[in-house]
């Protein structure tokens, strides 16, 4: 799958050709997790709405879900002013976070509000 | 300004020291923006609740909204799964994009809702 040139040119990519993902619950508004991609997990995730990233631990491609059946529908994908980091707006099934939680910033709060 | 160590512990910074830091509007649960921080930058958000990130192109620490008045007061600062990312959960004062828009992502949509 290729990516759109109109797209590829607005992106910039870091040394790695690999950009960030920001993904957010559609219905919760819940910052769900934060992965990275490059152009072909992008064009992947535009052409079938799920939500697909690049491992760079494994060096490999990954739709969120394949394994653990949480997947995500992806509804809306932006792209941030200065092409370096796009935002998805995602229906998720299930737990986001591979440790079971909803998303992968309940566990460890660093600051709480003010009382 | 110096990081509380166990919380400088639990941060996986990249090569050049930084993490991701996602910024979100409590009021609305919009993404704002996304930036760089390093451990001070963090420990100076965390000590004066005000957003404050690192300038990769410019190499200095900035206040958001130190010279546009749009200042970020801090409500909640949580720290992801694999430590590489924190969320702040912020009130926004005006526009939160340099470009003028609410949000950074505001202007570029590369993947619309299903109709």
């Amino acid at each position: 799958m290729s990516l759109d040139p109109s797209i590829a040119a607005r992106l910039k990519r870091n040394d790695a050709g690999l950009f960030t993902a920001v993904t957010q619950e559609r219905s919760t508004g819940d910052v769900l997790m934060v992965a990275w991609m490059d152009d072909e997990a992008l064009a992947r995730t535009l052409e079938t709405r799920k939500g697909t990233y690049y491992s760079r631990s494994r060096q490999q491609y990954w739709v969120k879900g394949e394994t653990s059946g949480h997947m995500q529908y992806v509804h809306e994908v932006r792209l941030d002013c200065d092409g370096d980091t796009v935002l998805l707006i995602v229906e998720q099934v299930g737990a986001a976070c591979h440790t079971g939680t909803h998303t992968c910033f309940d566990a460890d709060v660093l600051l709480r509000p003010e009382s």
